[in-house]
């Protein structure tokens, strides 16, 4: 917990969600950053792969381009031109007609789900999330103090009809999903939908994981059944899509998207003006720059390639040497690896003690639960660190377990 | 007001704050956007005079010094090495001893009014706000719900100890207010803060106009005075003080700070973790670099005289025709003249609309007014045209002034 009570002198407390929420994140984060540890916590990207050069570069277009408009104000919905890129972007992957109307431009796509939060939730307001969930879904909504239900895939939980219905949303993130690393089957996502519509709800799509397909395709978003099913209209459906530059190019420039009907983006543009006034147009120039030429999809391709050695790397280092106590799919795509406890005796708050001792850290599973209480899994990641490394990582995390256990 | 009600289909309803608020600011600001309309609205700096050739070359220096790690994920807090240079900068400025951790690096200033409201505000929570108040502030609480009552700088008013007891924190302009223009004496500066230490409540001195100094210095900021009354050690006092480059250099890079002691500046890091994850490190490293060097002197050398040429221009031409309706003092620094009504007949939303009809625009001071009541005032800032098309601009008021008093 976080110690609130000991202000410097006696002031104001603070807000109430800071009175009653954890640091855990912050902490289990925070001791990565030892260079004796070896980090599978964060979810942070190869970052000797990014394009230095490019990004020098595409700046200097941007400014040639665009001059002093770079270095401006807003507009708070983002630089138009990168709206209507963004716009083309999402009308090809659908197949539909999406225009800068239905684009606002975020710094990343965590500040869509913060922004998400504000215009639809008040205190005690219904989400429907995929379980467990990205802690910084739960981050983003904690100030807004939601209660959670579990969205169920199979849709067949005996209520969920009427759960959708008192939600004022839902949250899935279809594709390798953090921190479960599943690629949701499209038939899942099509009932899902049906379930949505059917029940008048909003569905907010997760997607900053898109990029990083290591097996395959990841198919249509759910965005892009719903458009299929409304028509070739602007889009005007209850989605409420999530996109990013943090996976496909570099996460400093701080570019992510939301995709929905015209009137939730602006709704969403009023509560990021009086967030932020606007997001930075000189990184969104610089973005734009970038995803006009070849450097994302050189970038894209470059990351899927070393990514997939090193999940496969981690998968056969913890086949041999997790296996007794864990088991896990190999994840088609994204950046983790879930691991459950097969093991009775496991629980993955006290095995991660043991884990910092022998210098090696990933993220339990009890910070993707909203009630906190999932204590048999743990998430890994494999983009940041070397197949070598993971390997070694997973060597330590062996040793801890049976210091755990022996203990 | 917002048409909430004509959802596209039936969905959820929108949080509360924004079915209780209205977007008078949203149609206001976004009228200006005409190129036939001259625009006294916004608060939007001179961009002719933006370095984008150093920004240019900061971007080289920056990529040269820090490689991949200017394309990363925060630190949430914000490029260390910024942060130590934004300390230094506010030790010098209080004789005092600010370190890292009295720096968090925000998305503009407006950011740290942003997550201010998170950490400090549940509904119903008291704000002591000068009035009239920036109408960003008042927009970045509105999701907080908060009460507010007037701050008085003379601390007269009966019964004034006891709502600063019972306020969550104050917040203040003290430097060339947002909208009035006002220099805030030191005298006032130094009876506002015993009363805030003897109250026991934060005090929030937002401070962007610093280097809008047009006619001499703006004196001591309140956190110097509180920096001086605590002594040399690290400043642990209960002003938040809140910092931009937008004014000095240019607003596009989207760098603010927020300094305060430690302990809320990690409350504050951890509602900023959960808004955005991080802002961008890639402009915090380019304005690392401005600042470094001396463009950000010469940059605020050149703005400060070319915003006094302005300022001058405007109250001429104002003086010439506009002073049998309205009253007004020549604003020692900023980017506002606040003109108020003598004449008993001028409502200024009800006057907007003949502006509008006369091409011209300014901000109405009812946006300024939690309440939405002062109607008598209005906003016109100086800094974005250049001198001729400011004194056109009075001229047109002229006309709309005449125009709605004979309607």
């Amino acid at each position: 917990m976080l110690s609130t009570a000991d202000h410097t002198t006696e002031r104001p407390p603070y807000a109430a969600w800071l009175r009653s929420t954890n640091n855990i994140t912050q902490q289990f984060l925070s001791l990565g950053n030892r260079p004796d540890v070896i980090s599978m916590a964060g979810g942070l990207p190869a970052s000797e792969l990014y394009p230095v050069a490019a990004v020098e570069e595409a700046t200097r277009a941007a400014l040639a381009r665009w001059g002093s408009q770079a270095l401006e104000y807003g507009p708070v919905e983002g630089l138009p031109a990168l709206r209507d890129a963004i716009a083309a972007r999402i009308s090809a992957a659908t197949d539909g007609l999406f225009t800068r109307e239905n684009i606002l431009l975020t710094t990343g796509a965590m500040q869509g789900l913060d922004l998400i939060g504000k215009v639809l939730l008040d205190p005690g307001d219904l989400v429907v999330a995929q379980f467990p969930t990205y802690l910084g879904a739960l981050d983003a909504w904690r100030p807004r103090a939601p209660r959670y239900a579990r969205l169920d895939w199979t849709l067949g939980e005996p209520g969920f009809a009427e759960t959708l219905r008192a939600a004022k949303f839902v949250y899935a993130v279809p594709n390798y999903s953090n921190p479960t690393g599943v690629l949701v089957p499209q038939q899942g996502r099509r009932a899902l939908l049906e379930a949505v519509v059917a029940a008048g709800t909003w569905l907010v799509e997760d997607d900053p994981y898109l990029p990083l397909q290591l097996d395959g395709s990841a198919g249509p978003s759910i965005l892009a059944h719903d458009r299929a099913a409304r028509g070739t209209e602007r889009y005007d459906g209850p989605v409420l899509y999530l996109g990013t530059l943090s996976k496909s190019l570099v996460p400093g420039l701080r570019v992510g998207w939301v995709v929905a009907e015209p009137k939730i983006i602006q709704m969403l543009a009023l509560a990021k003006q009086s967030t932020d006034l606007s997001s930075s147009v000189f990184t969104q120039s610089v973005a734009l720059s970038l995803i006009e030429g070849t450097v994302e999809r050189e970038q894209v391709a470059r990351t899927v390639a070393a990514y997939r050695a090193r999940r496969d790397a981690l998968c056969a280092a913890a086949a041999a040497s997790l296996s007794p106590w864990f088991e896990w799919e190999v994840p088609p795509g994204g950046m983790f690896v879930w691991m459950r406890a097969t093991h009775p005796g496991i629980d993955t708050n006290a095995l991660y003690a043991h884990a910092l001792a022998e210098n090696v850290t990933f993220v339990p599973s009890s910070v993707f639960d909203p009630s906190g209480e999932l204590r048999t899994a743990m998430r890994l990641n494999f983009t940041r660190n070397p197949p070598d490394v993971l390997a070694e990582g997973v060597r330590r995390l062996e040793r801890a377990v049976r210091r755990y256990l022996a203990a």
